[in-house]
Formats: structure tokens, sequence, C-alpha cells
């Protein structure tokens, strides 16, 4: 694969998780997609033969990458630091859209699939909200926080933040992401006193 | 309006309600809700002129009122019931769905309006929200939380429970919604202990 061609693929998975992020996982067609991407329609079949399923479990996979890596840089100066630089992550998505863009990963987790089996953007949303509680996890018991409690304060954090930016985009305001903030910060201060 | 007549409208809403928690807002068309809920297709024009956000609205509305009722109840037993009340119903919808339903507040919450102007969706969704917040953190007040500290974990309350039914749907498994109950049982508690 040559570098343009590359470049021409990324271009599609993130103009997808874009338009998830913004319009849901039905809104976002494969025609609307290569629009988006400024790619030609038939660029989308060459990038992903398998369709819908594979171009949206890309774009899941590339939204929670992004985050997982701001994530672990942050977690480097401890918990609280992550924690920070976790909720401002979201926090800058919401405010600078003017509320018009949230998670691209919830996109995908509330729309029922289509296939009775699990759909494969399905399961990369799955995937991506591990990754993220793992990190966060790890990071609290490094920091003295006994193991179960660092495994339900990490997916207390990461569902609270998801619900938040929800939130945040009906009532067009930050005031629920500064309060869950608030809480989360003296929860994670309080876990990692120990230390 | 006959009682015939209101309980074929209030069929239509119930409907409605139902598809946006299964498939989100833009795969829950008129049409769609007309079929689902086995009326014609004219009786919805006939009972919302004002067309998908009219019904999205009131769906939305009747959702809120409906776990705003069994929150009110519950509530007077005191906060901890409250919370116990409210989660239980997130962890019914998605486990007796088998994964496949969650909020269809967060639903419309999600979803960028078409016009540029605010949708009367969206607002119904802001409204419900705040409803769900106020409920708990008056009954956390009346229970000797400091004014400010009840609206954050009233807050942190309903987003850590609209983030972790999302969650659940993706991971197949309510262990999120068990770990976030654990953490915000233990926060209200320690919230109403000053009583």
């Amino acid at each position: 694969m040559s570098e343009n061609e590359l470049s021409a693929r990324e271009r599609i998975v993130v103009g997808a998780a874009d338009m998830l992020s913004r319009r849901g996982l039905n809104a976002t067609s494969i025609r609307e997609t290569a629009k988006h991407a400024g790619a030609p329609l038939g660029s989308t079949y060459h990038y992903f033969p398998d369709g819908k399923g594979q171009l949206t479990a890309e774009a899941v996979r590339y939204a929670g990458d992004r985050v997982a890596k701001g994530l672990r840089r942050a977690l480097r100066q401890g918990p609280e630091a992550g924690l920070r630089a976790y909720l401002n992550v979201w926090r800058s998505i919401v405010v600078d859209s003017d509320y018009r863009v949230g998670c691209p990963v919830l996109a995908v987790a509330i729309e029922e699939p289509e296939a009775e089996e699990r759909s494969v953007a399905l399961q990369a949303a799955a995937e991506v909200f591990d990754t993220w509680q793992d990190l966060l996890a790890a990071s609290l018991r490094e920091h003295g926080t006994p193991p179960e409690q660092a495994a339900q304060l990490a997916a207390l954090v990461v569902a609270a933040a998801e619900g938040a930016v929800a939130m945040c985009r009906a009532q067009r305001t930050t005031a629920v992401l500064d309060a869950v903030e608030a809480q989360l910060n003296a929860l994670v201060r309080a876990a990692t006193e120990g230390r």
C-alpha cells in the first residue's frame, strides 16, 4: 500500500469517526462518509470490502486509540493528571463543536445490530471501553488503590464521562461535566492518598 | 378526544420510545413507528401534525416521566433506596432485552439536530435529565447532603447510569453497571451519614 493510499484510507476512517460522533450509526452511510472525506464512492468499497461494519469498526478503533494515547501519556503524571486529561478531551470535543459532537464509540454502542450475531463494530466499541477502563485501573493500582476499587472507579470514570457528554449536548451547558469532574477528582484523590 | 383515540395515540408514543431505545433517532421514522404500533400511517400525521420532532419529544417525555415516577416513589424510602431503584430500572431494561435496549433519552441527546435551531426533542431530553437530577439532589439535601455536593452527586448518578447502560450493551455484561452501583452506593451513603 503506497503512502497516498494509506492517507486516503485514513481520511475515510477519520471522516467516519467524525460522522458517528455527530449523527450516530444509522445516519453514517458509506456514501456520505466518502463524500465527507472527499473520496470517490468506489474507493470506500476498495478499502473496506466488508462494507459499513468494517469501516465503522475501524473508525471506533481509531477514535479509541487516539483517546487512549493521550490518556496513557497523561497517566505518567499519575491518576489525577490522567483523569483531568481524559475529561478535558471530552470537554473540548463538546464545547469546540458548540455541543454538536460527542463520542463515536457510544454512538455505535447504542444502536441495535442488524444481524443476529454481534457486529464487528459493537465488538470494537466493547474493546475500546475495556482499554480505557484498564488504563485507568492500572494507574490507580500503581498508586495504591486496591484492585477491586481500582476497577470499579475506572468503570465509573468512563461511564460518567460518556453519560456526561451526552447530557451536556442536550442541556447545552458543561454543568454536568463540571459536576462529574469535581466528584471524580475527589474520589481519585481519596483512592490514591494511601500511597 | 375519545378513550380509543387516546390509547391509539399513546400506543404510538410508547412504540416510538421503544424504537429510540433500540435503534436511535435516525432509524426511528414515523412510518416505522406507525407499523411498530400497529397503527395506520395516516394516524401518526393526524396525532402528530408537527411530524417526527413532536413525536420524538413526546416519546422522550413519556420515558422520562415513567422513570421519574418510579424514582419519586423509591426516594420516599431515602436516597439509597432511590439510587437502588433507579439503577435497577436500567439494569432490567438492558438484561431483559439481552443487551438490545438502552435509554431513549440518551439516543435523542447524541444525534445532531437537522435544523439550526434547537429541536423540540433535544429540549425534551434536556428537561428529562434535569428532572432526574433534581429529584435525586432534593432527596440528598433532605437527608443532610450540602446543596452543592447534592447537585454534583445527582449529576454523577444520572451520567454514570447513562454511560454504563451504553457500555453494557457493547460489552454484553452488567460488569460496568455493577461497578458503578458499588461506587455510587458508597458515595450516597457517605453523603447522607451526617444526618
